[in-house]
């Protein structure tokens, strides 16, 4: 059985959302898992000198046109939101307090996020909008509020998040195959010659 | 009939050799032209902070890597150079010189000084290996010598680097098509749907 097929993202990089719409599919046609990391890209800007792609001189506006070009290339529904980027720690957060109860339901909230930030415009970095959406799919409100609060989870995404720098990552999406590592949406065709061939 | 396709480069660019290999042959297939332009990357980090890609820690190691597989990827030929980047003003001149000759004797200088660094490890900043290069295509040695000693000729890919960034233009390779930017190797796929939809 191989290992599952490794997936760094941060809630507010669009090229992750395009890659979470479209890994688990990948995935499956050649018999593999994804194991869904959610970790905090600002952290990785400190070790690389990287910044938001919207910020940076001539890149920035570009980038704002590839986003929805990428999308539209995938057909992927898209909305630039009004406000780039968006802080995640509490998406993070709530991810992994989910995910280690109901993975299923983990990655379910995952999709709901990046789908409430880059299809509608909703913002993710609000606590309230966070619940709303777990709330959505069956989490008890007041129980992720409490466990929201509590820093064993804030440390959790500070570890998932420390331990992604170490292993290089310096962007997301960021997706590792039998060690491989594969940086950005525009290489998922890479992972699928990868995943047909066993290698390159 | 379209305006041609715009082909923005620097020789010292991996990404930009793996295009070079593939943006003709794109653009024959939908009947379309392919302008050759190269520039000096370098000239565009001082307007957007960038630096090349090996130096930057963490992405640096990725993109070596990346190098090698985006070159496997598309079927083509390379070999990380023992020195990289490299200064590529002499090989620039010497390509904006011949084109206002002989633009069938540009395109093969190009292809030559891309294959010379990237396949063969030859050391592209030195004016002596971009002479051989472009005597092996029948250019006249003494003649190109004077022309690139002209300050004609310097300001030309000045004024060519100054004209790209004005566009907007911070990466390479940066390919045009109809007015539409796609800036990276990787967004060849994007290009075909274009030329094959007449847009998205």
């Amino acid at each position: 059985m191989s290992e599952p097929i490794e997936f760094y993202f941060d809630f507010s990089s669009p090229y992750s959302y395009l890659a979470s719409e479209l890994i688990d599919d990948l995935a499956t046609k050649y018999g593999r898992k994804v194991k869904w990391r959610p970790m905090l890209l600002g952290a990785t800007f400190a070790k690389t000198g990287g910044a938001p792609l919207t910020s940076i001189p001539l890149k920035g506006d570009y980038s704002k046109r590839d986003f929805a070009r990428s999308a539209c290339y995938y057909g992927l529904p898209f909305r630039l939101p009004s406000s780039f980027p968006k802080a995640t720690q509490q998406a993070g957060r709530a991810y992994y307090w989910l995910h280690d109860r109901d993975c299923e339901q983990a990655r379910a909230f995952a999709h709901a996020v990046f789908r409430a930030y880059f299809c509608d415009d909703r913002d993710i970095a609000d606590v309230g909008v966070v619940l709303d959406i777990a709330a959505s799919l069956g989490s008890d409100r007041d129980e992720m509020t409490a466990a929201l609060n509590d820093p064993a989870i804030k440390e959790r995404l500070k570890n998932e998040t420390e331990a992604a720098i170490a292993k290089g990552i310096f962007g997301a999406p960021y997706i590792i195959v039998d060690g491989e590592p594969f940086w950005g949406a525009d290489r998922l065709p890479q992972i699928e010659k990868w995943l047909a061939s066993g290698g390159f």
